[in-house]
């Protein structure tokens, strides 16, 4: 919540010296000694896929003031919101009557009390976004001329982005196999909370708690870029991304109290598809499931059918299903330390899935093993937990065929996938389990030699 | 609406001439210079698969009068309706007493005040059609001899059908594949109207709608036949249909105001069951479909298992549900301009998709295409038309991967068909789609040689 | 009923002496002259799978007395109700003190008034079970000490099961293919009805049942067998049973007149689970199915994952599912000869689906055959039952193709499958169908040489 409220008070557009401070400030937030932070800047013009780097924009000040009523200050004034700015807004220092100034100015008539939130290619034209009272206070004044500042600039410069890649700590997949974790957020809007700052500072949360986790398979490679063109030039930069990434997650909009909301991938059935599906139907809160669609964040680029890459993407309530959405309101008072954590706690969820979804061999595949010796059975009668361990203990062995892996197991058991991982390691441990050398075409174990009954 | 009345005047049975006299009236509203008309006699006793052409018959007058009772005229008249004479009845000429004739008059008890529909073998018995209420007045008559004559002919002769077939203008599928479109009406219902003349009323208009659009890939066949053997003969004389017929659909009982009901073909998924879903979906109306069965109409001659051919069956109110169903009150009230326009309309968006199914390549599939500079992104904030336009290009390029037909495209989005072809041709136009060499199999496109910004 | 009321009169515990009175007492209701009985007396020791042979166990008498108290006679007296001994609990025969002997009383307290049912290891402690009410009397009576005698034997002897095996008299499947139908039940309750019973009483009853049917293509195995262990060796000893068993049920809980309950095999697409879902959907009763799951009952031996065998699970209302559930109130008058009869019945239903899903060829495919000749074809207007059977005439001409069994035509056509059975048997009698050499890639049959009517 802190680094949320930090974040919130720099400014920052697409481009630019508030997307670095952000960055500086994120890096100070990141386990120290675990991973490598590094900072892409793309210069100005540099082709990145269909796209090229825009230019740097870079703002200062702005305001709209009555040269003939100087009591009456700033009319409009950027230090007081930093909305109040198109971004990527032209610079502007000169006289403009009413009849001019008001076809460059933003409202959202719906919320009259608060400030747009709106942007233009840098340098495309100049504009400020007001809130309809202030509109309406302004046209009331009647026809008469403004002194209107904006100090920006547009200039060739760099597209910033960054990344943390905490790399893996026990053996992977096989080589070749994908073998890293992507989480990618947009650092792009300024003074909004829940689709600004949220996907920030979760992300860096999210961080610690990997790095906290010794036995990662996977490496995890946090992304944080600009929309469209953030993503665009990581992918124009990691053109081998198809062959890399096992999983990925797009997060924003991840702060306020809302139900979770997951967006599949574009393959749809892909590990991540299932592991967060999983993560959320075992939360005893309600969340909703939802198919791929190619518009929304940056999950459009990773999904696009050259890379097609299995990311989803994960909300509290989505971008455009709240009425704050892209306006002044989507301030700090839209999100809570719970909903921040408990998206960090279902991400970490996420990642636990996918780092421990093997698949195993029952080595006594042939009738039930004697679990009594072994002090696995508990007396009957015992409480429920110990109930739900027997079951993912049974289920286990059952499914130990080599063709299903855990998370098959706790899909089609029912169970949640900790206890079948629990259940899993002390099988393991009594050597009732082994791991399947792979997932499929085990060697089926040679029926142990009995004497006959008959 | 007026070729369904003329229709509805001419007395038609399984053969003879008032099926040529029909098919004649059909051929002169046939779209002029367009198409090939045929009408095949096949001779009676001509083999046609397990069957055999039937012999001809021909009915010219019937009645039933009181000898004794000059005054009161033709008791029963086929003059006044042609539904009176069981279709196929062997002739008669002579007195017969009640206690004979009423083991001969079949009756509608449900609807006492209607004539219903029968029909036999050609020359098997004799027999008239009567409401309840005439059967009634007759019985109280008590025992009697009447004046019973049924003026027909069973003879050799011909079982007469008639192809209508608009050749393809454009390229089409690679040779060898199925390119031809099967639609088929029956034509031996004598005065019916929503069971009777529709289909061919429908088939008729749509013979036009087809022939003004260009640019078909698709051969389009109009099959005017009677039920059963009418197809028999057809299947007999087309024994290569499963290598000709890429989709077909049977048309009867579609003149009503009645919801549209699609009974899929025996494959349950082929093209023309997922493109009439999909149009029926789309309009704003209730509909039905419905798993295929091996009884009612012609589809189970097209799809029995020798031949399986992809034939649906589109009907509105269907056959035998509604209680004037086979009756004399199934009369020209039943229809409307609206019910017939419908369906036609129904069918062309059909052929429309089945035409415009093609499975294209994005040519930019790294990343979001820039779509701005092309004019294919309005600015945010546009009508809802425009609104589903950008997403139609979103998913057809997302999509667009050569394993996604527009069909497909349309299933997953959401939206119509002629959005996502739309869409298409724009992407196409702006090359950004190509179409796909094959279904399967597309060579992946080089990924565009780009400087890296690290 | 009567064999119920015989069998819940005898105390069986896992082994010993009343296991072998009850497969003597069910021998003697087996049909006589068809089938193999064989009873198996496994050593005591003899290793089987992960698990060996227990000790034999033998009671003779058992009670609990007041010394100071003659007058009151036995205070819990297991002439009167055989579930006073924990089964395979240890002897004794000394004076204990009423703070030790409560900790050997097992009671059910959500049912004061009954005596639960309990079990231990052969020998492993020593305990009596009571109810409530007798445990608060004794209670009530203060510290004093008791003369406890329990009159068992814990020793070397044998696990005993039997088989009867009734081999088929019809040519059957492929050479190594499946071809024998298990159906295992418990014998190791004691005086438990529904759960002890039922299982037993309704097995016997069906082998008369499938002994009365010939023309059997598969061979029945009917295993009677104490829980866990007797399903662990039976497959210890027939460790080919994987190639060998072509379907299976156990039966349990079956005789009280709740409705049935299937659990699936562990595969949950076998033919014994859409058999028997076929079998229970067309009775006019409610039902439930249900996924396997691996406990309860030997259906996790038998698809323990080495094995995987498709045995599915049959009940009325399921074990733990009623109050009566291991206790002394699970008697005979839970039972009903509707139910046990109902039980019988539908096993032997399901044992016609699979002897009767064979899969055949239409030999007219190339459209509908002519049927009226063959008085295939009904008049229309006749009953109801007729109009079914034309249907199922229809429906196995039309799926005539190789390639869909007989339980695919039932379950596609929605028809009941003796209806479909008897379609096909009238129909191969007259020619039209011929059983498919195999079920896939048959040869598609010529196209009759037809004269071409054009």
């Amino acid at each position: 919540m802190r680094l949320a409220e930090e974040l919130f008070g720099i400014y920052r557009a697409k481009t630019g010296a508030g997307v670095r401070r952000s960055l500086a400030r994120l890096a100070d937030r990141l386990p120290t000694g675990a991973g490598e932070w590094a900072v892409h800047e793309v210069p100005t013009g540099t082709p990145i896929l269909d796209w090229e780097a825009p230019a740097e924009w870079n703002l200062r000040d702005a305001w709209i003031a009555d040269p003939t009523d100087p009591a009456a200050g700033r009319l409009v004034d950027f230090r007081r919101c930093n909305l109040h700015v198109l971004s990527g807004s032209a610079p502007i220092d000169r006289r403009v009557p009413w009849s001019e100034l008001k076809e460059h100015l933003h409202t959202a008539p719906d919320r009259p009390a608060d400030v747009p939130f709106r942007t233009c290619e840098p340098g495309a034209t100049w504009g400020f976004c007001v809130s309809q009272e202030q509109y309406d206070a302004l046209a009331a004044r009647g026809e008469r001329e403004y002194e209107v500042r904006i100090d920006a600039t547009v200039a060739p410069g760099a597209l910033t982005l960054a990344e943390w890649f905490l790399p893996p700590d026990a053996p992977g997949p096989a080589t070749g196999e994908p073998a890293e974790v992507l989480i990618s957020t947009h650092t792009c809007h300024p003074a909004l909370a829940h689709d600004g700052v949220s996907g920030m500072a979760v992300a860096a949360e999210l961080a610690g708690a990997l790095a906290a986790r010794p036995g990662r398979r996977f490496g995890y490679r946090l992304l944080f870029a600009p929309a469209t063109v953030g993503a665009i030039a990581w992918l124009a930069a990691n053109r081998d991304c198809s062959d890399r990434v096992f999983a990925g997650l797009t997060l924003a909009c991840c702060g306020d109290d809302g139900p979770f909301t997951l967006r599949r991938s574009r393959r749809g059935d892909a590990q991540i598809d299932r592991a967060a599906a999983h993560v959320l139907k075992h939360r005893d809160e309600p969340y909703e499931l939802r198919d791929f669609v190619p518009f929304g964040y940056d999950q459009r680029q990773f999904c696009s059918p050259g890379f097609d890459l299995p990311v989803a993407g994960l909300t509290r309530t989505p971008n455009g299903e709240y009425s704050q959405y892209h306006t002044s309101a989507d301030d700090l008072s839209r999100l809570s330390a719970a909903g921040l954590g408990g998206t960090v706690e279902v991400c970490a969820a996420i990642c636990d899935v996918l780092e421990g979804n093997r698949t195993y061999v029952n080595l006594k595949p042939y009738g039930e093993p004697r679990l009594g010796p072994l002090g696995l059975y508990a007396a009957f009668g015992t409480e429920p937990d110990s109930a739900a361990a027997q079951r993912a203990v049974q289920w286990a062995l059952n499914l130990g065929d080599g063709r299903h892996a855990l998370l098959d197991v706790a899909e089609r058991s029912g169970l949640p996938f900790p206890a079948v991982a629990r259940a899993a390691a002390v099988l393991r441990s009594h050597d009732l389990l082994t791991e399947s050398p792979t997932a499929d075409g085990r060697p089926r174990p040679a029926l142990p030699a009995i004497s006959c009954p008959q």
